[in-house]
C-alpha cells in the first residue's frame, strides 16, 4: 500500500510543479475574469485550465480514482469511498487576479475518507508545502517541525474582519474579544495558504466561517501530520462533502480559544 | 542638485541589499527579543543592528544629513530642516520574529519636509520598492505604472480586524460598513508592504489608526510618485515628527471612501 501512495506522490510532486509553471506563464498574458454566485466569487479561465490539467492526468494514470474539483470538471460525489482527489486549482482566485501573488494550487488525495497526501504550492514564491500521514511534512526539502504550543495573548491568528463585522455566518461580538487579546491579526486571503502558515508556525491559529472542502482538504492532512488541529468552529471534525466553517491551530490553543471564546458565547 | 539625489541613491542602492543580506544571516542564530511600550510592541537585536549599520554609513558619507530611526540611535529632531532621513531598520518585527517574512527595510529621505526617495525592501523576496521623486517609481528593475482607479465594491483594501472591534482609536462602527462593502480586506502587519503594495496595485487602499513617522516615510513617497493619495484618516497631510492615523488610496477611491464612510461618521 506504501508503494502505492509514494507513487501518486511522485507524479504530484512532478505535476503541482508544471501547474504552477503554467501559472506563471499566464503573468504575461490577459485573464478572463467571471463571477460565480455572488460579483466577489470570482474565477479565471486559468483556475479552469490547471483544473483540467490535473484531471486529464490523474484520470489517465488512476482511472479508478475518483476527483472533486472546485470548478465542476471531477465527479458528482456523494461519498469518500475509495481513493478521492480533492483539488483547488487556484486558492485565492481574488489575490491571482489583483496581486498575482498569495495562492496556492491546493490538492488532498483521501482514502475512504482518511487524508493520505496534502499539497499546498505557493507558484509564485515556488514553496511546496505537503505531507505524507505517518511519514512526515515539509516545505520543499526542508522537514516541517511538530507545532509548539502558545499563549491566546502571544499567538497570531490569521482572522479576516468580515467576521468582526455584521455578516451572514456569525455574531461579531463572538471573536471580537479574541482579536482584542491576541498579539496580532492577519488576513491573506488564501485558506491553503493560511492552513500551510499554521503548518509551518508562521501563524498560530486560523478562523473562517465558509470554506468549501477543496479549500481545507489539503491544509488538513499538512497540519495533522504536524500535530495541529482541523475543525469547525465548534469543535466538530470537517465533513469534506460540505462546505463549513473552519478552525484551525495548536492543540491546546485551539482548546482554550474554543474554551474562553467560542463556546462562551453558544 | 540632482547629481546629489542620484548619489544618495547609488549608496542607498548598496546599503540596503548589503543589510537585507545582514537580516538574512541572522535566520539561523537566535534573536533577543524585548517589549517596548507594550506586549505587542516587540524589538529584537536585529532592528538596532540595522539601524545602527545605516546609521553608521549616513553618518561617515553625509555628515551634514539628520537622521530619525524607530530605535532611537539617530538624532532628536524636532523639525525637518535640510535632509532628513527617516528609517525603519524592521518594519514588521512582529512578522519577523513569528514568520521570518512579511518584513521590510523602511527607508525615505527628505528635504526640508519634501520626499525626494522611498526604498521598501522586502528582504526575503528580494524585492525592492523604490521611487525618486519625478523620476519613477520601480520594483527592482521594472518600472511601477500610474495607479488605475478601481470602484469601491471592485476594491480589495488593507484593513486589520482590530479597528472594526472595541479599540483605543476608533469607534468600530465607522469602518465595519466599508469592510462589508468592499471586494475583499487583508491584513499583512507591515505598514510599510502594505503602502508597497497599493503603490504596485496589489491593494487597492490601506487604512490604520496608529502608525510612526518611520512607518510611512518611504511608502508616502513611493506612493506619491505613482499617483496615489497618503493622509490622516481624515484626508489631512501627514506630519512626518508624529504619529498618525494613515490612509493610503487611489485618488478617487480616497475621496470616495473619505465622503461615503469617514466623514459621513465623524
Amino acid at each position: 500500500m506504501d508503494t502505492m501512495w509514494n507513487e501518486i506522490d511522485q507524479y504530484m510532486q512532478h505535476w503541482i510543479r508544471e501547474a504552477g509553471e503554467r501559472i506563471r506563464d499566464t503573468f504575461q498574458t490577459k485573464l478572463t475574469i467571471e463571477t460565480k454566485s455572488n460579483p466577489s466569487d470570482l474565477v479565471t479561465n486559468v483556475d479552469r485550465e490547471i483544473e483540467q490539467f490535473f484531471i486529464e492526468r490523474i484520470r489517465e494514470t488512476f482511472p479508478t480514482h475518483h476527483i472533486l474539483g472546485e470548478e465542476g470538471f471531477g465527479d458528482e460525489l456523494r461519498a469518500l469511498d475509495g481513493i478521492v482527489w480533492i483539488i483547488d486549482p487556484i486558492d485565492g482566485t481574488m489575490n491571482f487576479i489583483h496581486q498575482q501573488r498569495n495562492f496556492a494550487i491546493s490538492v488532498g488525495v483521501f482514502a475512504d475518507g482518511v487524508g493520505m497526501l496534502g499539497y499546498i504550492y505557493d507558484v509564485v514564491h515556488d514553496e511546496l508545502y505537503y505531507a505524507h500521514k505517518g511519514k512526515g511534512a515539509f516545505m520543499n526539502d526542508t522537514p516541517l517541525p511538530k507545532l509548539k504550543e502558545t499563549t491566546i495573548s502571544e499567538a497570531v491568528i490569521s482572522l479576516n474582519a468580515t467576521w468582526v463585522t455584521e455578516n451572514k455566518r456569525i455574531d461579531p461580538s463572538v471573536l471580537a474579544p479574541l482579536v482584542k487579546r491576541v498579539r496580532g491579526t492577519r488576513s491573506y486571503g488564501s485558506a491553503a495558504l493560511e492552513m500551510a502558515y499554521v503548518a509551518s508556525g508562521k501563524l498560530d491559529a486560523y478562523i473562517t466561517m465558509r470554506l468549501s472542502p477543496w479549500d481545507f482538504a489539503a491544509g488538513l492532512v499538512i497540519v495533522h501530520e504536524v500535530g495541529g488541529i482541523v475543525t469547525n468552529l465548534y469543535g466538530e471534525p470537517l465533513n469534506l462533502l460540505e462546505k463549513s466553517s473552519v478552525f484551525v491551530s495548536k492543540p491546546r490553543l485551539h482548546q482554550e480559544i474554543l474554551t474562553e471564546y467560542i463556546m462562551k458565547e453558544r
